[in-house]
């Protein structure tokens, strides 16, 4: 039995045992582990990661002295140990989690403001782009990253991965035409896989990428499902997808940065029912026993956000109606889609930097956050493979997500103020009644002075903040009701707080 | 009697009679005529225009000899009498009508597209700055301008008009404070007016700068009521509403360029009742014997404009609905409030002119037209006095327009293309297929190509307009399914016709 003696809190602890090899192990045998201490009694499954070699992750969620007990037939032996988890190190705050209703929090309670961006298969890409995406991410303001266990064909999606997820033989289907535009369906005829045998190499690299970015801080947004496909990878059947599920669920669910993404654009995706997503979502309930947070994101139509599975709202839409699905779903608003910064000839692709960052602000201020991607045309798309970011978004978004941390703890909730303005106050009254912080947000509005009345009783701090120069300046202290110079141009807020 | 022997069609005829002028000769008495021709035959009620004199105006819709007898109790004697009605000179078309359900057009045929603009109370300046706005108007792409019968006391409106509608004591009521902010309601306080006893010279004055604006070939929308009052005009009784009604009626109708809005922002009028409206509806469409244009602009709320009484939509919001206004309304749809091109500090006031012109090419793209307003701080706000436009968007409007006369006549109609573009064609189906003309618009999106398929049998001349930078770029002639080059910057549109 190969095991470490002791691991962080809220880090992979890994069980690895030699088993049975005759017939197919990753169907024929389970390997499960029961792990326990004074805090936490927890029975997790295991998988079988290839070469006669099953394994057994687990995440403690407590510090002290584990012992674990090893069960199933994938082998005649029995195994039994114990480990310690140790205090976390400085950057590790255990997994995130709904915080507050409408937001987020790491397990230790630090907020987790989610910045999220998107590359949908940059882990298929070669090593060197790999470390390249890496590198950017690292200089980035990006907290969480979107992207497939799948690999993905699509307009600027040519390429084949660099691994499968099952057994077998792809056809080189490569069917984009030169110029990238996408009007075909999933074409799957003349690839042939084992969709019972998986390829344990194309998850261990997965799992590398998504330790790469838990050191980064970084959290990985694992979308199960898409309808981008030209393998057959979109259209098994439900019973090849729960084994399928399964399967990532016993490898990934350990590391302390996953999200569970059901799916980008689940209505896309016409070979799925309703039902089917239902069962698909109570596998990973059952099997993820750290109930990571699970989102499903929509293409046009939302999926029922208010199914108590989903932890959060992952949206693809423009921010508008971010207090309305406050309301109505009762769950944080991830707005993980609201077009993308550049020029492909495709809506979705080829907005301004400027319009982009309008809407992460727009999100923001209307109780939600906004989520990132890059399609500029060149040899790799930020939003599909990663590179490097060109777009004039990331650094103004870095700008916005300061000023969101410099927001009391806890997350900001829309407040009705005038109808042509946005404002935002911290979630809980408390705070807001002791910090009086208001963020107002004008967009595309240019005006030249505003007049603002928070109570008569407090001073206030006032600040001009540039959300797209990104200038803060203090403009002094009022009382009562105020006037406050603006310089008439779009993408101006305002920052008040008790003086 | 005193009247013209020949008048041209279209214009107005005018009878001016001696009267009565015991009692109150605005309630007492009536003056009538009825004029006829091989053609026509109209009874047209006139007006007291004080210092003894009774009016009627008719505008004859036929060329060739006119008779008509006056009647009524105004006076003892009784009068007829005869006049020819001249060919219209050149640049007189007739009034405008709805034509090709969702446009307008001339009596003569001409199309009629309209582009419009918002000086609310211009006419009720000095002369000095009425001969200013007059003079802007000339060299503007504007052919149809809103503005109102009574004064307006609002933000940025503080000034006593050069005249009120009744004779009466105004009490000095500029209750607008130094930051222009409006937070009051009408305060009519103190006024003293007899709302039986018109003041003539302010309708004869408004009757000059209809005809001033009917030598630059501007339509002049007449707003009847408006909610922006420190006087009482806005809170008169039902039946006071209708004797000013008939006696507007009576002045203006014989204008063939007066078009009636019965609201600005009808729906804050808190104290007309939708029973109101419809009464009053009934008072013009009795009274006009011309059946000039008649709408009724919203503040939030839309009217009914499936009321038979309303020839086309005005409306206040963002032209993204417009298409769906089409469907449901049946009617054209002129967005005569998109928000303006400003600076001061509401937001209905303060977008640039790249989201104005943007707004503009949205609504015609969609199958309507847009409306124009500027409110940059200064002595003047356009949008209330007139006087000068500093604003960027007007050329860019001109720009369009000329896009818009050159499109095939009768008006566009929107077409379902792909979902990340607006497409309009002809109205007329004969001329789709005749010109195979296509205007695309891209607005916030920049797409750094595109590709069309219009059909298979013909050639198709292609052009890349920049209608910021109002540039018209021919690309070429291409045929079946083409890919076209764009700049990837925002707020490009691509005319295509058949080769």
């Amino acid at each position: 039995m190969k095991h470490d003696e002791a691991v962080e809190k809220w880090s992979v602890f890994e069980i690895a045992l030699p088993g049975k090899t005759a017939g197919n192990p990753f169907a024929d045998y389970q390997i499960n582990a029961t792990f326990e201490n004074a805090d936490e009694r927890k029975n997790v499954a295991g998988f079988y990661d290839g070469d006669g070699v099953y394994k057994v992750r687990f995440m403690p969620s407590f510090e002290g002295d584990y012992s674990f007990a090893v069960s199933g037939n994938f082998a005649d032996e029995t195994y039994s140990g114990k480990f310690t988890a140790t205090p976390p190190s400085p950057g590790n705050h255990g997994p995130v989690a709904v915080s507050n209703r409408y937001h987020f929090a790491y397990a230790d309670g630090t907020p987790f403001y989610p910045i999220g961006t998107t590359c949908y298969v940059w882990e298929l890409q070669s090593d060197a782009l790999i470390a390249q995406t890496l590198d950017t991410l690292r200089r980035s303001p990006f907290n969480k990253l979107r992207f497939c266990v799948f690999p993905k064909s699509y307009c600027y999606n040519a390429r084949e991965p660099r691994s499968y997820p099952y057994e077998g033989t792809p056809v080189d289907g490569n069917l984009i035409n030169e110029d990238n535009v996408w009007d075909f369906g999933p074409d799957a005829k003349g690839n042939c896989w084992d969709f019972m045998c998986f390829n344990p190499a194309h998850f261990r690299h997965i799992e590398k990428c998504i330790l790469a970015l838990q050191n980064l801080g970084i959290e990985a947004d694992v979308i199960l499902f898409h309808p981008y496909d030209r393998w057959g990878f979109s259209t098994m059947t439900t019973e090849q997808n729960e084994f399928y599920l399964r399967y990532v669920a016993a490898r990934f669910s350990a590391y302390r940065n996953v999200w569970w993404s059901f799916a980008n654009e689940y209505d896309f995706i016409k070979s799925k029912t309703t039902e089917a997503w239902e069962r698909f979502a109570q596998v990973i309930v059952s099997c993820d026993p750290y109930h990571h947070l699970r989102s499903i994101h929509n293409g046009v139509q939302f999926y029922d956000h208010t199914r108590p599975w989903i932890t959060h709202c992952s949206i693809q839409r423009s921010p508008e109606g971010t207090a309305d699905w406050r309301k109505a779903y009762q769950k944080p608003v991830v707005i993980d889609e609201m077009q993308y910064e550049g020029n492909i000839q495709y809506g979705w692709g080829n907005i301004s930097p400027q319009e982009l960052t309008k809407r992460f602000w727009e999100a923001l201020c209307r109780g939600g956050y906004g989520g990132h991607g890059e399609t500029y045309i060149g040899e790799n798309l930020w939003w599909a493979h990663g590179g490097t970011l060109t777009g004039e978004s990331p650094v103004r978004i870095a700008f916005m997500r300061k000023i969101l941390e410099g927001a009391p703890s806890g997350g900001l909730k829309p407040k009705a103020m005038a109808w042509d303005e946005l404002c935002v106050v911290p979630e809980d009254e408390t705070k807001e009644k002791e910090t009086g912080y208001h963020l107002f947000y004008y967009g595309i509005n240019r005006p030249s002075f505003r007049q603002y009345h928070i109570d008569d009783e407090n001073n206030y701090g006032v600040e001009v903040i540039d959300t797209w120069n990104m200038v803060v300046t203090e403009i002094g202290v009022f009382r009562g009701k105020f006037r406050i110079d603006l310089p008439g141009r779009e993408y101006m807020a305002v920052r008040i707080r008790k003086a």
